[in-house]
């Protein structure tokens, strides 16, 4: 009975999130916003990553929404350096979903060409499994995290289209094979896009900034 | 509507979550097995610490249940230095619960007094809102997430009982303080126990063990 009962209630929350998603895409391109949805485990860097790119973004305006669990740290330090960020707590779930998302971005006051950034709960796991809305989902993976990983949380590297590599600074004391990595990627995600980063020396910037570019036009 | 089911359908997933570690919590204790929850996200070295610590193991013998979303690679890795591993594959689901634990439990004959690891999956979020019938939990935070983790991530903090913090040997390539650390987790876990590791240069692990060692006793 159990199971009959958590299948139905399943699907129920996929398909209205799947409906809610499609809108918050459609309503974010009227209003000239390309949308990122940021995914990671905890610590990888995410919020780091994103104020190095800030600091080279020009073209278009950044805005965050700063998923977390409990407290808006991340949120107050990208104010603190001008960056618009609203704040979604989830108070305990796992993931940012669709209903939620739509919820923050509403309102979200956007000026002129935009580039809004989901950062999503700190998670390897369950974000992958839920569409928010966003043109591009873009997964980080930290060097002492392990080459590994796409063997073990497949998920989230199949349905990201880029995999950044943050704090390639100390990829020296770990034993991180970019090559190896590209082969574990390689049979889940052909197409997958790996760019490895650091936010200490700003190695991969450029890089990460003309694929987003790339992205926007081709939208 | 579906706030009512969802609710429902949670409260029979907790209930029955909950009777059934309870069961097994007993089960194990007849069986003279001491059982340790082991939790922390992707990458932080659960299963280095673990064959680190079997090192220095020797009144009880080690028995491990590995919980991958897919693959066995850990599982592999310690029966190739005689481990008995019992490999649990959740396919998808972002963390271990009672009943599969139960069920991966009832499989392993244990010989004589036994320290069985449950190593969950890599998630610093879901693994802590389930109870699997464990005697202690134990989470790991490596160095490299940072000291701030206890704000973003409060219930695992909160549902363990120590913190193991790895890869203490590149703490000086990453601005880690234990004391601020320390002050994080107070407000949320004043008992927890904070246990700095390095599976590389060894430190840390014989006051796990000696940690290990007084928990038994106190059972």
């Amino acid at each position: 009975m159990h199971d009959t009962r958590k299948v139905n209630v399943m699907e129920d929350i996929y398909g209205e999130n799947e409906h809610i998603a499609v809108h918050t895409r459609e309503a974010l391109t009227e209003r000239d916003a390309f949308c990122v949805n940021v995914m990671g485990a905890p610590g990888v860097g995410k919020t780091s990553c994103l104020k190095a790119l800030f600091a080279c973004l020009k073209e278009r305006r950044p805005y965050v929404v700063e998923g977390d669990i409990e407290s808006d740290l991340d949120a107050r330090h990208l104010r603190e350096l001008g960056i618009p960020a609203i704040q979604l707590n989830t108070f305990g779930a796992c993931h940012l979903d669709a209903p939620l998302v739509r919820n923050g971005v509403q309102n979200i006051q956007f000026e002129g060409p935009s580039m809004l950034f989901i950062e999503n709960i700190g998670n390897l796991v369950c974000p992958a499994e839920f569409d928010v809305g966003a043109d591009l989902n873009v997964m980080l993976l930290s060097v002492p995290e392990g080459d590994d990983k796409p063997l073990k949380y497949p998920l989230m590297f199949t349905v990201s289209q880029a995999a950044l590599i943050s704090k390639m600074d100390v990829a020296p004391v770990f034993d991180f094979d970019l090559d190896r990595f590209k082969e574990n990627i390689a049979p889940l995600n052909p197409e997958m896009t790996v760019i490895p980063l650091s936010a200490v020396t700003g190695e991969g910037f450029d890089a990460w900034l003309a694929y987003l570019k790339g992205k926007v036009s081709a939208r």
